[in-house]
């Protein structure tokens, strides 16, 4: 079968992660060495610079800063949260997109995200398809959430949970060096799924983990809490360290971090509000029941863009997924994303690459199996350690000049018709 | 001069680094090579554990543990926060520290903290002094805030300061990753001293640095920060990244985290309490001048105890200042801190050691020239990048295993008598 000929548009979508731009350098790499790909077009904040014919040409990039991008965090093109209507609703985006494709013979189309990112893929494809326009779609996965459909992990999610097991060794070391008590309550990202907040307990295993790990899958207790911290509190003299994804909920499906509207008329010593989301309000629960001081801390964006602690194997498989795409659509694959298949060879892991359909990834979401999460809901099991320890090995970061890290500087030349 | 025979304890006080057990490993490994200190012990939680003869017999530790102290954060041997009373007010610690240095022929006390913990030493060798014991008594420097006199730099800034500017330019990037306004406050350490969030600075270097940062050496002023705040979210588009000192304070001197005391009352349309520290108070004006979404991050302990993103400089320099204290004690010397002192040899930064005074050390505190902050006090000035570049340079990290840091493991062996 003849290779379709044409340009190719990649698009980043959604929040960003320390290895997003790994995927960049992956596609634009293998697709500017293709010669069935003329031009290659990276777009400025992911569909809407489509819609507003603002993106740039990626053949004009020096090949050394490409590979930059490996260990660049945060989207270098820009990325955008932009949902599109239902086109038989209102076609209107769908026909702008089609008329831009036409204008700059767009043969290719990629988007790099999560399951909304892969919905978004699926109806432009759909769309195309109708419009008898011949154009092959891939989604390219990202998401630090670690929830997408049919791929064994998501690339940015090892990364993220590599930097979450480190930081929290070290504040475990740091929340436990007086001979007074001292609770902390670590703040980490997921509102549906708790695979960052999980990525603690990996710091258990070097005995520098959370007592107790609460999870937005199983229901928040707060009695059941209190009894556990309690517990924990007593049994190591003073020091107790939870972690709590943002998006824990109690049994009636109320976010924990909403708690907190109660919480607001009360002040400290200093006549200071004590709340924040849901770290600051675990910590105030703690503070009442204990009688004792107790920190909130949120690893907030930091643990989304640390690429100085990525994981190697993160940054390796997500630059080979970005590939791989590329040479599934010059074969004339269409409507997939690239997944990540654990194979076990000799005992040792290995990443293999598969397709899967859009339609089977768009706008599901997989959480961490019940099963994982100890029966008491204080932490995980050794099923999530095997999955999880494979994924942060070995150590990934940027070149670092003068001390401080070299990410790429792109020069985003825009293409012009 | 015949050397002073006897036994060595070392104690660390105050907050914790990244590299405090650096001090800890260069003091430990050099005088366990001495001949004139049969034993080296240290203290669990500084003075602390000699007034309760709670402390470990180092010569019992592997000394692979030791060098492996070099890279791992926060007090290893459990720190303190306790202030001696004025002897001639109140003996009574003194008088037990005295007993217990008799009992365990204790010749050579090291203490490793700020300058309250230098003013500890400091009264300690008085107090032996006068009674006519004869002890040796060394301060050794430690703290991330580096405003301790008479010393260039403070052993752990210099990884405080490579970790929040590492840190600053990757939130940079991920703030700016939509094409809508995007504003973000960092909240850095320092109550009183600036340093560290002036090291937010050094990320401007490669263009990724805050707008505006704000030091608690120049007084805060609203009217003039929305100005500036203004000016540049106009100019950049709708993005804005500002970084705060924990401990700014307006002209009367009021801390700006008090204003948070007014805004108590506000809530957000979830109904929660909108307020933590100063960079949450901040946001909250950001968000009100502006009309636009602001977040707060807090580096909080991370800052602190980040040794996965150590300076080689720091590390280095802070196991040599260990040494150095122990060679220069048993040479006679005592009553003295080691120091660091800047020296350029052919144009390249080399630091060398020498010795400082207790008294010259203790309770005084160093801030920032007033000349290196910019004068609209919107940052730095050239001259502290100059300053500050050398010392974080080279890399420090733990040795990994499995994809996550491999820390010391100290037996802690009680001393008995």
């Amino acid at each position: 079968m003849a290779k379709l000929t044409g340009n190719l548009m990649f698009g980043q979508s959604g929040g960003p992660t320390s290895v997003i731009n790994a995927s960049a350098a992956g596609v634009f790499i293998e697709a500017l060495g293709q010669d069935c790909i003329p031009k290659v077009y990276g777009a400025a904040n992911g569909i809407r610079g489509i819609l507003d014919e603002k993106f740039y040409d990626m053949g004009q990039e020096d090949m050394a800063e490409l590979e930059l991008l490996k260990t660049t965090p945060s989207s270098a093109l820009g990325s955008v949260r932009y949902k599109l209507a239902d086109p038989d609703k209102d076609p209107t985006d769908y026909l702008r997109l089609l008329e831009v494709f036409k204008k700059y013979d767009i043969r290719y189309f990629f988007y790099n995200g999560g399951n909304d990112s892969m919905d978004t893929c699926n109806k432009i494809s759909k769309f195309m398809q109708k419009s008898g326009y011949e154009c092959i779609v891939m989604g390219v996965p990202k998401t630090i959430d670690n929830d997408l459909a049919a791929t064994d992990h998501c690339p940015g999610f090892s990364s993220a949970a590599k930097y979450i097991a480190t930081s929290t060794m070290e504040v475990y070391l740091d929340a436990r060096v007086y001979d007074t008590p001292m609770v902390c309550v670590l703040e980490v990202m997921g509102r549906n799924a708790g695979w960052l907040t999980a990525a603690t307990s990996l710091a258990s295993l070097k005995g520098h983990g959370p007592d107790l790990i609460y999870l937005p899958e199983k229901a928040f207790d707060k009695d059941d809490f209190l009894a556990s911290a309690r517990k924990a509190y007593e049994k190591n003299h003073g020091k107790l360290i939870v972690a709590v994804s943002e998006g824990i909920k109690d049994k009636n499906g109320t976010y924990i971090s909403e708690y907190g509207s109660d919480l607001a008329k009360e002040k400290d010593s200093f006549g200071h509000a004590q709340l924040g989301g849901t770290g600051a309000v675990v910590a105030d629960m703690l503070k009442k029941e204990l009688k004792c001081k107790a920190r909130a801390i949120e690893f907030s964006l930091l643990q989304r863009c640390a690429a100085h602690c990525g994981s190697a194997a993160d940054v390796e498989e997500t630059f080979t997924a970005g590939r791989k795409a590329v040479q599934f659509a010059v074969e004339g694959v269409t409507d997939h994303m690239v997944a990540y298949e654990r194979k076990m060879v000799d005992g040792k892991y290995v990443c293999d690459y598969k397709l899967v359909n859009l339609s089977e990834v768009a706008n599901t979401e997989k959480t961490i199996p019940m099963s994982w999460i100890k029966e008491d809901n204080t932490g995980l099991t050794q099923e999530f350690y095997d999955y999880a320890l494979p994924l942060i090995a070995g150590e990934s970061k940027p070149p670092m000049v003068d001390g401080l890290p070299r990410f790429a500087q792109l020069k985003k030349v825009l293409a012009t018709k």
